[in-house]
């Protein structure tokens, strides 16, 4: 009866970064740095609220979008952090930032419609444009040092063009838009009936400024924030997340989500608001430690790498090898028991993502493999 | 922007049940019958689980499908309790039986597939398969009391009938399919490719037999059975719950699940497995003695109810009193200051949809202020 199935579905492959782990476990000995996940567990004061929530019984339907606490606290968080001002009612806390790109992607698309990706691109963005019944339309932003070029990206819009989907800090690269970058692609919305979600993940894992898109509020009803709280408060397995998104919007997208999920989990809701109180400085001091050891290593070893100004990612170089990113990376887990993710499982040939979401001794013996195999290609 | 939307999202209506029940809170005192959900609170030995998980920091990403000790455990339940034998790389561990409903219907509908609902039914699967593209073919069962009569459901097939969706015990009717109604179902479907969908949420909320459709293992190719931990045990807000199907189904649609939400939550799951190691025979005798007194009263009042079998609801009809069921509830909220839900929400009029998953004196306004209203019509 597989025949009988969705064909969008069929026609979908796993995920490519787990795809790669997978491969990595079945080899012994093997260090895979391919995994975006912090290794730091979530800090008790979080899981502390969740025990809480479940002590007082919290297990009961909350309300589809969350609790009211939670979206107020949302609110406020966004005002500090981020200067932009949202009310209760335009925030829906979702299982986690994939189901945040799944409410706005389906939530905006009719079949046909594009999508444009600058890339390399985190992979979940193509199946779920697919899966919506749209279309990706590529953006290579390797020309101009992954930022977006607004002539290029002008190229690209048609009539179909529905949205545009930025992710900075990127993954995989760890560039961060600059503010002029966000200033050319809001020249070109501006006057057009185009959506701009931004997949905003990453974006208090910043080593300098990180300018989001969503301080356009003057066209804030074409705005769609996707935001997480696994990254900052190394919540992975929480699957908590948000989105943020004008209210006529927000209004059909919970709906989406009422149909999709019901809701975020009861009792977990409480610990995202402590969470949006916790400070993620420290953590994030040491990704920038790890940062700065592994670019020097990449550096040493004759890696080209876009300089990584946020998330935890370095995405170098591997043209001068002549191999498929596919290859080396296959080559390198068996010859050398390192995983990395291929660039293709970006769309960019000629990279390889390195996390360095890792201890310091896993990545320099991770390192380490690297350059000999490098030595012996 | 909301014109640029999915126009399949603009379409849809939010929950009718979350509607009335919104509206049963805007006024003051009113006493609602509205909402499906145990009165309970989580077991204290699932929630404990739930918390030791969480101190032994389960709080990174899990396996999409779930942990192997889960679905190994689902697995062992399945075959104790249903006598179906299922692998664990079968089992796909959902955020809620709402997102298994997604996974099944949007897993196997292409564009204009039609998908076969006996009604009365639960209002979310006509979005669920609207938002999939497909066509929801109704199949009235009221004159078949509540049963699906299988002259009538092979009436209905058609060249583009891609699955029937089966929803026993019932919601709202409490009804449960007759192993004899199972059988005509398997006659129709055994040389067609047709999916069954098995909405078993109520399945263990039975006060008898409960024979589910996933008992013809000869055509499991064809079965997806969607299953929920929120209605037995009492973890409505866990959003918790397991689809079971063939291995190359299973394997498409935890695709689609990755896509969607990545996995459920990680430290949630060992407490699903305390879960099915949990006996919900005491909630259930409760439930059968609220049963028993609101059939009761419902009789002495004179209002014609289809026995129900399992869940918690009791579909009374109010044909008699020449009103719409919107307009009878629209009413009963503003004259009697009770809620419940118009059949029309389940696609069928003349009834209204009233749970008993509230207290004896809860339920004892309720069934007042009922007969009230009943005699001022």
């Amino acid at each position: 009866m597989k025949h009988r199935m969705s064909n969008q579905l069929l026609s979908l492959s796993p995920s490519g970064i787990r795809r790669f782990t997978a491969l990595a476990r079945q080899v012994e000995g093997c260090v895979s740095l391919t995994i975006g996940e912090p290794d730091f567990n979530t800090p008790e004061p979080i899981k502390a609220a969740a025990k809480r929530a479940l002590d007082e019984n919290l297990t009961h339907y909350p309300p589809n979008a969350g609790y009211p606490a939670l979206l107020e606290r949302v609110c406020q968080f966004e005002q500090e952090k981020n200067g932009v001002c949202y009310r209760p009612e335009e925030v829906i806390i979702t299982d986690g930032a994939t189901e945040g790109l799944f409410l706005a992607l389906r939530g905006i698309l009719n079949p046909g419609d594009e999508v444009i990706v600058p890339i390399p691109a985190f992979g979940v963005y193509e199946p779920i444009i697919r899966l919506s019944g749209g279309v990706m339309v590529p953006l290579n932003t390797k020309k101009s040092g992954f930022q977006i070029d607004a002539q290029a990206l002008s190229s690209l819009i048609t009539d179909r063009t529905k949205a545009i989907l930025l992710n900075s800090p990127n993954n995989p690269t760890g560039v961060v838009y600059h503010q002029k970058t966000l200033e050319g692609i809001y020249e070109l919305v501006r006057d057009r009936d185009i959506f701009v979600i931004c997949d905003d993940v990453y974006a208090q894992l910043c080593y300098g400024d990180c300018p989001s898109f969503s301080q356009f509020q003057q066209i804030r009803e074409k705005i769609i924030v996707v935001q997480s709280f696994s990254k900052p408060y190394a919540m992975t397995g929480w699957r908590m997340g948000y989105v943020l998104a004008a209210a006529p919007i927000a209004e059909q997208l919970v709906k989406l989500h009422s149909y999709t999920v019901v809701s975020a989990v009861s009792f977990l809701q409480p610990a995202c608001e402590q969470a949006l109180a916790y400070d993620p400085a420290p953590m994030i001091e040491q990704y920038r430690q790890r940062r700065d050891a592994m670019c020097m290593r990449l550096k040493k070893m004759g890696l080209q790498t876009p300089e990584p100004e946020g998330a935890f990612y370095c995405f170098p170089s591997i043209e001068k090898y002549g191999l498929s990113s596919e290859e080396f990376c296959t080559r390198m887990i068996h010859e050398a028991k390192l995983a990395a993710v291929p660039g293709s499982c970006f769309g960019t040939e000629g990279h390889i993502r390195l996390s360095y979401c890792y201890s310091q001794p896993e990545l320099e013996e991770g390192l380490n493999r690297l350059e000999a195999f490098l030595e012996s290609l």
